[in-house]
């Protein structure tokens, strides 16, 4: 049994739907189907969850909003058209988003989750009626009625650990399932929506609680590529990666997955795959636990910008027991999450990304940690890009952090930073932003395209 | 003017104390000498101070303790024969010890330090009583005249802010001052010894003091080496090196200086002449500020084994604002001082000696990191070694790390750890303790000798 989870961009036209409906079809095995809500339909339009949040903006504001809200429906209404359904569906979208926009306006936040989640609930039952229609056995499934409980944070809802056993029930009922993706209840029965990319993680919750053989995650790429296809042309496209690899990637830029949508399907062992609804019959790329090692060490190479590094020091440093905890506990006094923390004899730097801090806060930090901590010396360099370079072939390869340092060498890159040791299946350079694409392209040079070592 | 400094092998016979005093009065900056107790003879000889611990501990067990009480004695006996010294020197020796042994034993710890201090006290008498007989104006200075005010941690005592001003007054005394290394004296004027190597910190203490020009560490080796002689045959001789270089090597088993002694000439600025008491017409080593950089950019290269690694992985780890923070503190709650803490996106390594914990705390540690923090994995791996490649000259080196792991890389060893980017003059490697000493070769192999890159 498979979970097969459709985009915005899969769903954002009548033509759209239309392959949707004949790739569910094509395999019996697609028994519950995740579905967001209508996306663009090209790079200047705009998606319905945004369109929606524009509408309960300006209800919240002045108590209604007739073109925000005209341009919703439209949107379904056209997609009704080019599928042949009945304006019956439309009227009762129109309805319902009424309904919602009408809703208990005491609670912002909440009112604000229950409008945008009516993009998918809606989309869900219209795609249902258009499975109807061309005859198959398809029912629209509620989030509430399925059991799918989350936590009382708008926006943000966490999935209670009860549903998943609630959620193993669907397995039983008849037909094709139409979920609606992006949110649940809360044990009050309120709407509570998940992060951005919510679909993702209802398809993941959907795939853990039915225990089935496969996530299947329609999108409108062919594959995950090895190196952001901005910086490198025709980058290779990966079939297999491991949900590690995946991880240390998406971390730095690869912006394919919302990574802890994975979360659900990696504790329970479900492979997920990666597929493009535009051209089905490719193979797409598969996240698994392991794989086999076929290529060379490295799978991926991710880069990400916007770090700086605090960096301290203090003559004896490493004799103080506790120096590191103080300093990551006044990190933490300001609310700063910190990435890495490299560390010499006599200093440590801390490597956070800089967009947490302004000029002020950074004074007060330095401030803090000179007081503190009695250090020598404290100060902060800006404009920091962290490259990944990953995969699982590299545990216990050899060679791998001398080719990669030699690549850069090469091109006259200097290393702000090198970490390597935790991770198995990783290793981090930092270098100034000013060389990061230059960087990624020597180290894609080094692994995929090959240079005599 | 300049402070001087003999450790205990260049004052272990008349022959050594000889040469002591030609060094002394061949410089009339030579102002200030700090001397250790008599040090071995030869490989298979025990220092005095030794003796003295021996004899301490016999007293305090049985009151009495003739046999070790003596062969003190005789050490100092003989250097006075030696040295054609009249034999009431050898009798206020006998005098003082025996003072010192029958002295209050209610506080063994400061018993054991009144004793041991002992052995430098009489020495500096000895030695001050040979200048003048050579008809020089010496004098011997006692610490607690001087002002070397110290905190009261028998064994480990800290120089107090006070004694710099107090010991400045020193300058303004007639002839050559001989100073007792090892100890002073505690707010209730009981001696306090220093940790070992004592009398470095004596020195150290004395220049920063007195704003020498100059702290000339007098000890039986030509010059600081670039790599351990014992792994490389001949290795390369330091001319100079800057206090950060000596403070990153001394950690990773360089161990001509006791790292700690450096601090208060270094706070002072003050360069540091590591010399051959033997030969001291050589230059020896330097240890200053800031210096050229002649070199290529490695000075040296050092390692230590015996460290272990506790992995810790959870998936979104770096999600968790005071994940880090929690960690250090469990560390710390089994009085651990750690070293380093690589970290990939979803693991923390903490790097520590291994010595700190056995195996029912190791069991308990990986308890507490598993509930506390929710970890998905805890492990420890043993037997690392640490190597350091140090240098200014490192400093913004395009293409040092890429050298270095090639080095590593051509032998066919793995690298467990690679830690670079607080310290601007060193990259640390982590490696398995079976191949630490083919690691240290390569590495100087490179760096030293020169292969074609």
């Amino acid at each position: 049994m498979k979970i097969v989870k459709f985009g915005g961009s899969s769903l954002a036209t009548g033509e759209q739907v239309e392959k949707v409906f004949n790739i569910v079809t094509s395999d019996p095995e697609r028994k519950i189907v995740v579905v967001s809500a209508p996306g663009k339909r090209h790079a200047e339009d705009t998606k319905v969850t945004d369109l929606l949040i524009d509408c309960a903006k300006t209800y919240l504001q002045f108590g209604e909003g007739k073109s925000s809200f005209d341009a919703v429906v439209e949107r379904y209404a056209l997609i009704a058209r080019e599928l042949g359904l009945p304006d019956k569906i439309t009227k009762k979208i129109h309805d319902d988003l009424l309904a919602s926009l009408n809703g208990d306006k005491r609670h912002p936040q909440k009112y604000l989750d229950a409008v945008k989640a009516s993009g998918e609930d809606n989309n869900a039952k219209l795609i249902t009626a258009y499975f109807k229609l061309r005859g198959i056995e398809a029912y629209y499934v509620n989030p509430k009625d399925a059991g799918l409980i989350v936590s009382d944070e708008p926006g943000n809802a966490q999935c209670l650990p009860e549903s998943y056993e609630a959620l193993f029930e669907l397995r039983n009922r008849p037909g094709v399932l139409i979920f609606p993706g992006f949110f649940g209840y809360n044990k009050e029965g309120e709407v509570v929506t998940f992060s951005r990319s919510g679909s993702d993680i209802t398809g993941s919750i959907l795939a853990n609680g039915t225990k089935a053989d496969l996530y299947e995650n329609f999108t409108d790429v062919d594959a995950v590529y090895s190196v952001n296809p901005t910086m490198v042309q025709n980058p290779k496209e990966l079939r297999e990666l491991t949900y590690r690899e995946m991880r240390e990637l998406s971390y730095a830029g690869f912006s394919v997955f919302h990574d802890e949508a994975l979360m659900p399907a990696f504790r329970a062992g479900i492979p997920v795959n990666i597929k493009n609804t535009n051209y089905p019959s490719k193979p797409g790329t598969r996240i698994v636990n392991e794989r086999e090692n076929t290529n060379g060490p490295v799978i991926g190479i991710a880069s990400d910008n916007g770090f700086c590094s605090i960096y301290v020091s203090k003559y004896l440093l490493n004799r103080e027991i506790g120096f590191g905890r103080r300093l990551l506990h006044i990190i933490e006094d300001f609310g700063l999450s910190f990435e890495h923390m490299p560390s010499g004899i006599d200093d440590i730097s801390i490597i956070l990304r800089q967009d947490q801090m302004d000029l002020a806060q950074e004074e007060n930090i330095i401030k803090r940690i000179k007081q503190e901590l009695q250090a020598d010396n404290v100060k902060i360099e800006h404009n920091l890009a962290i490259i990944m370079v990953v995969g699982e072939g590299m545990r216990r390869n050899v060679g791998t952090a001398a080719r990669a340092s030699n690549a850069l060498a090469r091109e006259g890159i200097n290393l702000e930073m090198i970490n390597q040791g935790s991770s198995e299946v990783s290793m981090m350079f930092g270098v100034k932003e000013v060389d990061e694409n230059r960087a990624v392209q020597a180290l894609y040079e080094e692994f995929f395209v090959g240079v005599p070592v």
